[in-house]
């Protein structure tokens, strides 16, 4: 159920969302506690006194959300509906603003033999400056009519692959054969658009080799996850709203620039996000999305004490965030990320939503298990906006 | 909202869904507690301090589950969306597996007078005895040409009447009038295939009440829920799970095998149950249901003593289950049969999941206040099985 968008309203008040990536834990098996309900949150405690409280849950009952998926459920998309592959999430972690039109593929630089099989996948994982000097190389050196390419590269064996030209499709299969000691698969498109694709993608591959022939290991290309740009409403057409994105990692400015939002300097971390939501404020952004990777980061390496550390300094910069101007404080997280699972999973995300509109429950604080007895309860992440629109006073009332 | 089965992980941990069937309570009117509330469960009680609660409700709101839809909510299935009819749940009760091509109907032995208007559509209510002996002469003196008919007498006037032949269909009305002093409806099938049926089955009842001429009451039938097998994905392919069924009763014998489980012996009970889920681990089932009928019964019979022990008869088998070798426990009903009402209800289950990777309310009991504060919230049925899987860790991370 998406929000009617001519209920939402061109003024009101000032919303900011504040995403602790990975902020649902699990108990401490020695004390019982999470690490939200472990750590010191003097802040965010207060400010629950003044909020209603609940839990999100990002995708369908069981389903543990990647990154991509989760930060478009908070921002009322449904990401099972949304079809998209890969290489726009590498496009998008690339701080690449994928355009309408355009084909990005996830590429790794594969070593094959002399007859054409697959040898490693990887390429005994170069290093990143081996990665970026490829590129270069194949930038450089080669080329298909009519068509840009653009190569980005990443991390080790990775780098993006982005076409440019008209009527491409993006319905093109992996050609990764998954094992070694296996040809590279042709490329194939399942309709026309999708078919010119797969032959531009045969043509530069077919390029790429003869170009990295030379090459002791990286002699060849894998290319998987064709994509084009899905078609998102965007923040302005679906909310009424002027939003920025202040996130220190490219994969979220990308996410976020995705559903309408524009990307402004969130330099290193939590200090200089103050500096950029008031800056935002300045600029008349009336919707401001700050994003918080390090409880990510410390659950997936399963140190409970860091991830304790990272939700404290969020919370040591919250009284800063709540003096830049705005009027409605979202703070959630984009899936769980336990310490004790080191990996993501499928519990709801507690919520706290400040507006002078909240139903607090007497004496909570934020944490796991006082957000089940909050106002909110359980919502799906796409619930999530129009219940942040609705606390700052920019919906219509429905009928008369 | 399905899981996608590529999600779903071919390893994992094992699973253990018991069914309490009828669990769910309503408050005794002279000390308020449930019957769940008032039994004395310490095994649940301390098992709940390790799991998430939450409740599970079966179908849409204020909708009564027979047992067949609500064990097929639990088992993942919307029972709404699934259409069968009477006669598949009787042949499943009657430890019948229904091919793919069969047709069965629900009969009724009645009593026709010499015009063939109904006199008694129970023919007296005939003793389980004569129900067999009805049945058996039936099988003997009646045929229809290249079909095979199979009868499997029931209590009193029941049967299942089951028709095996090339394209039959199932959309046959009942013959049933209804009420008495009319005659029996003639069948009629509402495309090709089910004209077969239909007429197949106006040719059995001619020669059937040829046969059953000579008897004092029981000397015709009424056939209602012309019913064929589904198509339902079973649990192999649907969630990559080896699954074995352990109920005492063939009606859920039935169901679990309609979604793909093997059923195995289960003995007379509890204690024959334990052994059964030792001997399927042993046979590398990664997935059990174990079906305990009695608190059912007793909330039928209106014995809310009756109920409150038969849940405890379960509670002291619980230790015994939990050293089988399970490393997920879920414990729920496949509706609520309050005493007080002496038959199902509509209101929502308590369920219980224990794993490692559980969300415990601290101080929590097993108990249908208790469950409305958990980790779980409200689940639809169908929402079950992706959150065992979940806990299991055999589900993928949707997106990266």
């Amino acid at each position: 159920m998406t929000i009617p968008a001519q209920l939402c309203r061109p003024v009101g008040e000032r919303i900011g969302l504040f995403v602790l990536d990975g902020l649902g834990g699990l108990p401490h098996p020695d004390h019982g506690k999470t690490e939200l309900e472990a750590a010191n949150t003097p802040h965010m405690d207060a400010l629950s006194q003044k909020s209603s409280l609940g839990r999100v849950q990002l995708l369908p009952s069981g389903m543990t959300p990647g990154s991509g998926p989760g930060h478009l459920s908070l921002f009322g998309i449904d990401p099972i509906e949304l079809e998209f592959g890969r290489g726009l999430l590498e496009a998008l972690g690339s701080d690449y603003a994928l355009e309408p039109g355009q084909i990005a593929a996830r590429g790794n630089f594969c070593t094959i033999d002399g007859e054409g099989l697959v040898q490693d996948r990887r390429a005994g994982r170069p290093s990143d400056d081996e990665c970026q000097r490829l590129c270069a190389k194949l930038t450089e050196e080669v080329s298909v009519d009519g068509v840009t390419i653009e190569l980005i590269p990443g991390k080790q064996h990775r780098f993006t692959w982005i076409a440019t030209a008209q009527d491409l499709g993006a319905r093109v299969n992996d050609n990764d054969p998954q094992v070694t000691g296996k040809s590279a698969l042709p490329f194939a498109g399942e309709d026309a658009a999708s078919e010119t694709t797969a032959a531009i993608a045969g043509d530069w591959l077919a390029k790429a080799q003869q170009c990295l022939a030379g090459e002791a290991a990286a002699n060849s290309a894998l290319l998987r996850g064709f994509s084009s740009r899905p078609h998102v409403p965007g923040f302005a057409e679906r909310f009424q709203l002027h939003a920025a994105a202040l996130a220190v990692y490219p994969m979220y400015r990308g996410v976020a620039r995705l559903v309408g939002m524009q990307p402004r300097d969130a330099g290193r971390g939590l200090a200089d996000q103050v500096e950029a939501v008031k800056a935002a404020i300045a600029e008349d952004f009336d919707f401001v999305f700050v994003h918080h990777k390090d409880p990510d980061t410390a659950g997936h390496s399963g140190d409970f004490e860091s991830k304790v550390a990272a939700i404290e300094a969020f919370d040591a910069a919250l009284p800063a965030f709540l003096e830049c101007g705005l009027d409605v404080i979202a703070i959630t997280g984009d899936h769980s990320t336990p310490t004790i699972m080191e990996e993501h999973s499928w519990h709801a995300v507690p919520l706290l939503v400040h507006s002078k509109r909240a139903l607090p429950q007497p004496d909570s604080t934020f944490g796991e298990r006082n957000c089940m007895n909050g106002d909110i309860n359980l919502i799906a992440g796409p619930e999530l906006m129009p219940l942040l629109l609705a606390h700052a006073n920019r919906l219509d009332k429905y009928g008369a």
